[in-house]
This record gives structure tokens, sequence and C-alpha cells, in this order.
């Protein structure tokens, strides 16, 4: 198999993390099919930002499937009776998306499916996170598990591999590693409660961890702040 | 915990199996929250048979949630280019969705979480079925064991069960099991190609499956045929 037959299906949110697993991904030499959601998210100006980040990184697709999950409700980030927090709490955070992960990866996979792909890429990361269950080792692991039950790919001997390659970096790590890659993080939107404009809270947990990773980095914060 | 404390999210298609699984669910004690998807099936009258269906087995509640997966493409199901088979075929078939069952359980997991619910219960059917690989009983039981790693309540030790009680059931038990719980199949809609006023093809894999199991189970078949 030659590189360019390598292909993979990248979760793109437009944010910071899911920006520079598709640098990684295409470093590695696969050719990368972007896919976002659109699930009434409140932070829905990161959807335009995932389209740029998808042709500024040389995606070979960018989809953007819609679901219905916001109306499940229970969520800072789809509900809008429940405010986005603008101070440090402790546990999960009311930001949470019950099943977010599970239900973006289980698409995800379907799509792979579809394309002949064998590689999922996923963003998520477990040490400066949100304290979200479905960002952690034994999530992508069991993840994984899953994905060669439930396929026909799986069941007939062609295994899906589910890679994280941020989930062990500190948010520091991941801005050296993308800037490295050359990712114009100026194009990124990560802040759970933007403006109109896309301009960031600055305060919501989200941006705290975004601007103390560039700050450690010592690479310069493109973010505009509102 | 007294019976009617006991809350379960049920799929439910609107088909022979998914009824008869609300109808255990019920029958068990469980407050059901009933869920179906449009998610671009050829067959969406059977979205209007799963709103029968609720009312009818006294769901507490029923949610029609949109998922863009039908976009996806690869499924004769979800796609007007590929023809439903009307003849038996070898293998997994083409009216096979690519991880159908894993997004509908995905967010059937985070509906249970919003609501507090611990259980899911899901009709697939490892016997008389349609070959697809997300019907077997290792796909449910490596799901339950994600769907504790995924959430906030599998994380805080309310560990989520997923049921599958027809698992291991021939389609004539399944409807014997039905019959005897009251279930009124005349409004269920089985068929994977029926025409605009939801009458069933009678020849599709569903079709046949379900012809037999009533033949079998010598319980007259209120199907209506075009």
């Amino acid at each position: 198999m030659t590189k360019s037959d390598k292909q993979a299906v990248v979760l793109l949110s437009g944010g910071l993390d899911s920006a520079t697993t598709l640098a990684v991904a295409r470093a590695e030499g696969y050719r990368c099919h972007a896919l976002s959601f659109d699930y009434g998210q409140r932070h829905r100006c990161e959807l335009a930002a995932a389209a740029r980040v998808a042709e500024r990184l040389g995606a070979a697709s960018h989809r953007v499937v819609s679901l219905g999950i916001g109306e499940l409700g229970g969520s800072a980030l789809t509900d809008p009776a429940i405010d986005v927090p603008r101070a440090p709490t402790s546990g999960i955070p009311v930001t949470y998306v019950p099943a977010r992960n599970t239900v973006f990866l289980a698409v995800a996979l379907g799509q792979a499916e579809v394309l002949g792909a064998s590689d999922l890429f996923v963003g998520v990361n477990a040490v400066d996170y949100s304290g979200y269950p479905d960002c952690r080792p034994a999530f992508i692991a069991a993840f994984e598990q899953l994905a060669n039950l439930a396929t026909r790919a799986g069941v007939e001997g062609r295994p899906f591999r589910v890679h994280a390659p941020l989930i062990e970096l500190s948010k520091a790590a991941i801005i050296r590693r993308g800037h490295e890659l050359g990712v114009d993080y100026g194009l990124t939107v990560s802040c759970y409660d933007p403006d109109a404009e896309g301009r960031a809270c600055g305060v919501c947990d989200s941006c705290r961890l975004r601007a103390a990773g560039f700050r450690e980095a010592g690479v310069p914060d493109p973010t505009i702040y509102q």
C-alpha cells in the first residue's frame, strides 16, 4: 500500500486539537476525509472554522453531518437554558454533551466503512482537558474493539484503528507539535461561547486551557478575544 | 427502587422486533422512553408506525431524532441508487447501513444519560436476521462496556445495561412472545421497500423473514401487502 492509498476519517471540530490532529494525520501520509457535525452547538462558528482548516491542511474532503442530538438536552453547549461556566468548576462540567464522542466516532465509523478507510483520527486529550469521560484512553480502546465487531470490514478481517495522537500530550505540547507542522491556529475556534463574530470569550474552560497552552508553549497566541 | 422508578430508553423502529422489545420492557416494569430516528431511510412510514406502537404500548415518551447519516451512502436503505434486493443474497446484504446500530445506541446512551435512565433496550436478533454484524451478542456486550467508559454515569458507578431480549429468539418465538404480551403487529412495518401507503413488498429479506415467522408461530399475519 502506497502512502496515498492510506485513507483516514478525521473528526474535525474547528478547534485547536482537531486541527492539530488533521495535521498529524496528513504528516503520517493519510488521505484525509474530514468530518464535522452540526448538532445544535452554540459555538456553530466552529463549523466555518472547520471548513477553513480542512481546506488549508489539504483534506481530501470535508463533510458536515447534521445530528439532532442537541434536542436531547443536558449540556450547556446545546441548551440555551444552561450557561457556560465563566470560572473553573469541579467534576465533569455542564459543558459535557452526553455520549457526544461515542456518537461522533460511530458516524465516523460508518463514513470510514463507506469509503473503505480503515483509520479514524480523533483529537481527544486526557491531560489538559475539560474532564469529559469520553476523552480517556480506555474509552478509545473500547471504541476500537466495538468498531471491529460492529462492521462489515471488522467481520471480514480488515480491522479499524482509532488514532488519538494527542491523548497524552499537554496543551502546550499539542501547540508546539501543530506549530512545527505549520498549523495556522488563527483559523481555529476553541471557545465554548463565542460572540456572533466568532471572537472568544476568554473565560470559559476551553479558552483558559488554550491561552495557558500558548503561554507555556512560547508560541504567539493568534486568538481574537471579545 | 420501585418498579415505576426503573426507566429505560427503547430503540423503536416501528418494526416487529422493536415493538416486541418495547412490550417486553414494559412487562418488566420499566417506564419506557421510545427513541426513533429519521435518517433518510426509504421506509419512512416506519416512523408513523413507531409513533402508533409507542402510544399503544404505553411508552412514557417518544422522540424522533434526525440524523444525517443517510447522506454517507453505502446502503440500499438510504441510497435511491441502490435497489433493495427482491430475492435472497449471500453475505452481508446491501441493506446494511454502515455502523447504524452503533450510532443508534450511542444516541440512546446520550438520551439515557440526560434522563437518568440506566437501561437501554434494543430489538436486535441474531437468529432470523439479515446478517448484519451489529446484531450479534458480542457487539451488544462491547457496546455495554463502551457505555460505561463513555459517560458520567458510568464513571460515577451507575452502570448501564444494554438489553437485547430477542437476540437469541427465532422470528416465530419473537412473534409468539409479542402475541402473548398483546402486541398488535398490524401497527408495525417491517418492509425495507414499502409503497407510499406503507404496504409491504412481500419479497425483500425483511418481508420474507416476517412472513415465515407468522407461519411458523401459527399466529395470523396482519401484514398488508401491495
